[in-house]
């Protein structure tokens, strides 16, 4: 049995389980570390099953550089008492078993790979637009991190003021895509939540279009064998129909695959975990958390 | 020893050779496949060496799918003779030897990863700027191919049509990267090449403001630890630092990492192979051709 952490800025879910078919979550506030964390601690102790290993997706920015002095942490958050807290090696300390900790985005597109939308491929994307933009991506079975980690909702896309004046939202590049497609973006720019938008509303037609250029975006970089869109402005299910037919136009025939053609029903999908997508894959970085203890080579690498 | 055949639509690149120290090349032109295929079998049978593997870095596009009918052929080239051309097989049928196929660009990240500018990193990204904008990416150490294989010229990116009223030249996305700052699209610009303008002509503050678009995109997906630009274009050393200068002013120090900041001189930089990226990367394909056929798994992948 694996212990699983899904830390959001908001709440954290906690899981208990070894798979989708068993798992036990609850919800608990996230307050201060000290008081969120001591009862992450508590309720895996007070279970009575015996966890193996814990995996945590987190909010971020986090440290996932292997050998940082400040790996495992999150590090330069805006939320209050949450900068520079030591939210992996906390838990590991205080449970004694190996942890796995990812950003929230990667740990979810790995929910999705090994039990959901992307299950049995090796390459696939997943992101979520909702507070922000974000993703994770699974390369050739792996999850992406390079350098940081991507940062997928802050790519410029071609905006045009003289039909859209408005500016965007984001603090640090403006007209983003993630400064003109959140959640955010879309109350500030209409006034009404996405949440509450009418269907007919003008706003959803816009809201495909600058979707879909970051999707055609993803799509020249990563080749995804498929695009999982998950997060709050995507519970409107009216908005995936919408998609499909501004990726089609935007992408015109150029990549030669049936996925992106007329297989496009079945390219962009909803979630296959539904909304536990995170804490799957938070299960998911435990499983492999406790793997990777026995492993150490990597002979299919190609360099 | 292995063979190395870099593919391109007016030559090829024929080597025999272990690694940089180690390599004898030729150039043949690209004429018929009948012609060229029997040249580049010549010139590998006619060797003294043993040759135990060849690989091959293609001009595109190719069927890269594992399995499909038609891996290793040049499928829809407009390139007259080319189309549905079965390089890979032709090599592979006639030298009696395992093939290593894969794009050019693809070829030539794998070669800077190898020996190059991307030696010892495990995620890094090859650029070349010339008659088109391609590129391939190493991640976790493997070639990215995902469903097809990326198309990173393609990307839409902010076009203010007041201030560059140019239409762009890409036959299928107008305006998309590739359209808008290779080679041919600044010639039909400015009606001169890249390779006479003159360092002082506006033309190069614009090149770098579109590259240095495409740089952030690439960086906020991939997230590479290094990027490496090659081509025609990049053959101007004064572009690098316009590219850098405008690439620092639009990531606006979003992403924390010393690389994308203080280090960025070192970040995006030129071909450490110089003009053999793509016929070492092919060579590189030669010698994992060999490997691969001992190795099976991949107990590191985390699905």
């Amino acid at each position: 049995m694996f212990g699983a952490i899904e830390a959001g800025g908001t709440k954290f879910v906690l899981g208990i389980g070894s798979n989708p078919g068993n798992l036990t979550t609850i919800q608990i506030p996230t307050t201060t570390p000290g008081s969120t964390i001591a009862e992450a601690v508590a309720f895996f102790r007070n279970s009575s099953e015996e966890i193996e290993a814990v995996g945590i997706g987190s909010f971020g920015p986090v440290d996932l550089r292997p050998g940082s002095p400040t790996y495992g942490f999150i590090t330069s958050t805006p939320k209050e008492g949450w900068n520079n807290c030591d939210l992996a090696g906390s838990i590991a300390k205080a449970l004694g078993v190996p942890v796995g900790f990812d950003t929230d985005v990667n740990a979810a597109a790995l929910g999705e790979a090994r039990w959901g939308a992307g299950m049995g491929l090796t390459d696939c994307l997943y992101i979520t637009v909702g507070t922000g933009i974000g993703g994770g991506a699974i390369v050739n079975g792996l999850i992406l991190h390079g350098l940081v980690h991507p940062e997928m909702g802050h790519i410029r896309i071609p905006h045009d003021r003289s039909s859209d004046p408005f500016p965007g939202i984001c603090p640090f590049h403006g007209d983003c895509l993630e400064g003109l497609a959140s959640g955010p973006a879309m109350l500030a720019r209409w006034g009404i939540s996405a949440q509450q938008l009418q269907e007919n509303h003008e706003g959803w037609r816009l809201e495909a279009h600058y979707l879909a250029l970051g999707l055609v975006t993803w799509v020249c970089i990563l080749s995804p064998q498929r695009i999982i869109l998950g997060g709050g402005v995507m519970q409107r299910p009216h908005l995936f129909p919408l998609i499909q037919n501004e990726f089609s136009a935007l992408i015109n025939r150029y990549i030669k695959a049936h996925e992106l053609n007329e297989g496009l029903c079945d390219y962009i999908v909803s979630p296959g975990l539904g909304n536990r997508s995170g804490v799957l894959g938070a299960l998911a970085l435990a499983e492999r958390a406790l793997g990777k203890t026995q492993q150490s080579t990597n002979p299919d690498k190609d360099i």
